[in-house]
């Protein structure tokens, strides 16, 4: 185990490392941004899955936060989080483990774009004697879940309607991601992205009120959108999440910066393959993931960028070029033979992950960095199901 | 928490499950082949992570294993297990970490493919007063790590005297793993890496016993080259280890049959989006790992396939063409509307793994399951670093 202000320069690798200036900077930037544009903050915790960041994240907010599993919910509600939205499709057979979470004096608002799920789930909760607010989960572009606020209409107040009618649950508003944002190649395209999500959810509340019926909470929000949008008009809150890391795709989207991805793995270098030119590491698909996604902006990526000075990638643009389960290899772009002596056998490599969200799932913890790189604290995460 | 001999189907999801039966029978069909072949088994654990599955696969053989990680090495040392391989480059700094695994009364042997690793790691290990047995990493065509006894004969050699003249370790032989079968598309492409290995590993072998340098074991092996090599001669160990799950990619290289993948994922339906054609499931790029091997060899498999009929595939191939964190779409191959009315929210799929290491790695437990699908165990794994 490492001793408090230990260099981690001394860690065992592969290791998760987080540094705490950008992580504070990072939540300060985003938590004004919301604040001048006048609509509530509601941290996604799926990335960071940790109480000491939802604590950053939240500070100076009305402490609400979004989870993407109940085991999360649980996690955060045990730690003093009280108002929880969990922001997957709500089915019922889960009941249970919701009522448990609204038992230890938790608000957790359910989501669904089902009647059939929102009609079983009053059931099953009136049978339990509980009662819960539940969103509408709305389709701005995603593609993947909720109803589509032009061509749904209908469906859309219907599903409100068995909401609203039901005694043990609560229409509490509408709700949309904008997940194509991260698809976007510039902050211009993200921008239009913005503004449909906005447009579309607003839209899909004033459908509700013109039938009579509440929608008092407004959520949408991605890191992009939140961070790029130029209207939030009709939105009440956003719940970015990867923001307070950042990774290689925020990155290459425009999004963040290099120099504030807050998170990066520490490796070891294990190996040279003087025939293959490429370096080998101690992290490899798990500790990385195997997330592809900068692909798409970048042919180059692969399964994460080596970090240079002033952390920003290295002039030479090393990457994961390979990985199996424990092994990573490095490379350069196009192929040319990589610095060997900058990399002895034994020598250290702290590397941006792809995606934050995936890379930090398979580690334990977080070991704090201050600005000098002392360990300053391990912070756990909540991981699984 | 579950009732033992509860139906899986009324498990939380997402939820790892474990057939029983087939974990047995896939254990004991490669447990008879090596002995029928002569070689000693030497499962790979990295897979599996799991002490009970390690007992299973171990059962009736010499009891060693293979380990990817110190963290497994330790957690497998803890349950009795004595005689454990760390089949990944030594980096010296690990040294305190092997030494302690080593105190708890356990073979530790570790790998290497750099004579300044190894020289390090004699000077480390004899500081704290151990010795360590060492083996050297041949590559036979994997192209990721270790020496080629072709155009590297003299550096082979050269590192075996390095290791065989330290007081601190023990030169223990040679070790090669065919990574490259994984990409093989037939049964008689993959007989073709087989003996590339066996030829490589032995002639590596040949190598250090032609210098004066002892070889007393020569370690090979990979779940498909284990399976299907018309010859092991001159090998003295065999190491797979996916062959005690199965996965897609194992299948779709006729490594396993489909009915014998003996680990799925439990997801449930959670919505439907009938205007992308796609179902909605609980099981995304966390349950399920971002891992498309089985693209290389079938295009409409995506991030894993839902299991059908008697352990099967469905006839209708439907697969999870995307995933985001917590979501899975399903889908059809061309896109045709799947049967909706088959899967309303709420109801149960299982679905086969592209590639079990990482789907496994995601989940901290098995649900072990009997003929009938009773939930008879839950079994650990040891995951992270």
């Amino acid at each position: 185990m490492i001793r408090a202000m230990e260099h981690f320069d001394s860690l065992p690798t592969p290791a998760l490392l987080l540094d705490r200036a950008i992580l504070d900077s990072n939540c300060r930037l985003m938590g004004a941004r919301m604040a001048e544009l006048g609509v509530r903050l509601r941290p996604h915790m799926k990335t960071a899955k940790s109480a000491e960041v939802a604590r950053l994240a939240t500070a100076g907010h009305f402490g609400g936060i979004t989870v993407s599993t109940l085991k999360e919910a649980h996690y955060f509600a045990e730690r003093g989080f009280t108002d929880i939205l969990y922001a997957v499709g709500f089915v019922p057979s889960k009941i249970g483990d919701a009522a448990a979470i609204q038992e230890m004096g938790d608000e957790l608002i359910l989501l669904t774009d089902n009647k059939a799920a929102a009609a079983e789930t009053a059931i099953r909760a009136a049978r339990l004697g509980r009662r819960f607010p539940m969103m509408i989960e709305i389709d701005t572009g995603d593609k993947r879940c909720g109803l589509d606020p032009e061509t749904e209409a209908d469906e859309i107040v219907d599903l409100g309607r068995v909401i609203d009618q039901s005694a043990a649950l609560e229409l509490r508003g509408v709700l949309t991601h904008a997940g194509q944002s991260y698809h976007s190649a510039s902050v211009d395209a993200i921008k239009v992205v913005a503004e449909a999500e906005r447009a579309g959810i607003v839209r899909a509340a004033e459908l509700l009120r013109a039938a009579g019926l509440p929608c008092p909470v407004v959520s949408a929000g991605s890191t992009p959108t939140a961070r790029y949008a130029e209207s939030l008009d009709g939105i009440t809150e956003m719940r970015p999440g990867v923001y307070m890391f950042g990774d290689v795709d925020q990155a290459l989207i425009g999004s963040c910066t290099w120099d504030h991805i807050a998170l990066t793995v520490l490796a070891s270098v294990i190996g040279h393959n003087r025939r293959t030119g490429r370096i080998i590491v101690d992290a490899g698909g798990l500790a990385m993931s195997k997330d592809i996604g900068p692909a798409e902006f970048d042919g180059a990526t692969g399964y994460g960028t080596v970090m240079g000075a002033g952390g920003m990638p290295r002039p030479d643009r090393m990457y994961i070029a390979a990985v199996s389960q424990e092994h990573g290899q490095l490379a350069l772009p196009g192929g040319a033979a990589p610095p060997w002596e900058e990399f002895p056998v034994g020598s250290r490599v702290r590397i941006f992950p792809n995606h934050a969200c995936m890379t930090a799932a398979a580690h334990d913890r977080y070991y704090v960095l201050d600005r000098d790189g002392a360990v300053v604290a391990e912070w756990d995460r909540v991981n699984g199901w």
